[in-house]
């Protein structure tokens, strides 16, 4: 059995999100991407945890496939995440490329990821994705509402998004306890299938 | 004389500023810019505060001019502002182009400001712009300390980044007191001058 190894930026991700439980929003973070005319899109996602099976070191996130960011991604797949902790002042700021695993996906490995974290939503959650199409001008207050929907079939709209770090920058604002300087930064980055670190100045 | 008709999103982000003012960090947003090579990059800045003379429409940032963003900004001015209000839960993705307001901005308004700027900021945000270069290798503790700068007198690797907003997404996670719509979101766009408005479906 060979053992899996987690990337080295992982142990402080998972330190950051345990020091920021209190905050249900240390959760939230801000995807950036690039549409077709070059220009940057920026908005605020939820981290729904890593992945599983081959994905094990990708953040997943989930999407409505009607979203302006889904056809930005089919363009071009490079995305950041600029994640920040209020509570212990430090910034991850994540780069990679997207995979998007929608109802046509071949894998069954992450048709069942796609399974299960439809199932794990909230009821408030699943519905969104009955909604009529994001962005385009305000429908009906009726076309808003919906019966429970089944919790054991995703919508066709419902998708998973995975984020593949090949990047990783971390600041601390605080200065740490044995430390000499006023902040702490450091760069991770992925080299030939290896993941190497660095510090570097704030 | 001229009534300066504000933006109508303004009083939208001003009353968010308000209610989430406890929050230190309700000044903190999320910028994304593009490098040379076409993917995203994305980080946290401060909130400044708007323009003065012709950029009161502005929203005004400090930056670095070694800092990467910089040379993003130099080859693609184009940049959305992803802007989260924890207490509020609502989020303002600003979209626009920036401009960099740097020792050499031959404009003498905008050099008072960035010199107003400098001498409004804390001793200790001062004293980052004499720390080595951001983002290469780290430096010798040594290299961190420095007198207190003179608040009359800007380094020269201080600026001012400004962002134009030609397009401003407002969306409310939460369900308003006088509405049908379980969340709200509003478009603000630039069109030949005139700013128009849209409700949209979250």
């Amino acid at each position: 059995v060979e053992a899996i190894s987690l990337p080295p930026w992982r142990s402080a991700l998972a330190r950051a999100l345990h020091r920021n439980r209190s905050l249900v929003y240390s959760r939230y973070a801000q995807l950036a991407t690039v549409a077709g005319d070059g220009r940057p899109h920026n908005r605020t996602i939820v981290f729904r945890g890593f992945g599983e099976g081959n994905r094990l070191h990708d953040l997943k996130f989930i999407t409505d496939q009607r979203s302006e960011k889904m056809m930005q991604l089919q363009a071009n797949s490079w995305a950041e995440l600029c994640w920040y902790f209020p509570k212990t002042r430090e910034q991850f700021r994540i780069a990679g490329q997207c995979t998007i695993i929608d109802a046509m996906y071949p894998n069954p490995t992450d048709q069942k990821s796609r399974r299960i974290t439809w199932h794990n939503l909230s009821s408030a959650a699943r519905s969104q994705f009955a909604w009529p199409r994001p962005a385009q001008d305000l429908a009906s207050p009726e076309a808003f509402e919906s019966d429970d929907l089944d919790p054991n079939q995703p919508l066709d709209d419902f998708a998973l998004l995975y984020l593949n770090p090949i990047q990783v920058d971390h600041l601390e604002l605080k200065g740490q306890p044995d430390s000499l300087y006023p902040q702490s930064r450091c760069r991770y980055s992925l080299e030939m299938g290896e993941w190497r670190q660095r510090s570097v100045n704030p």
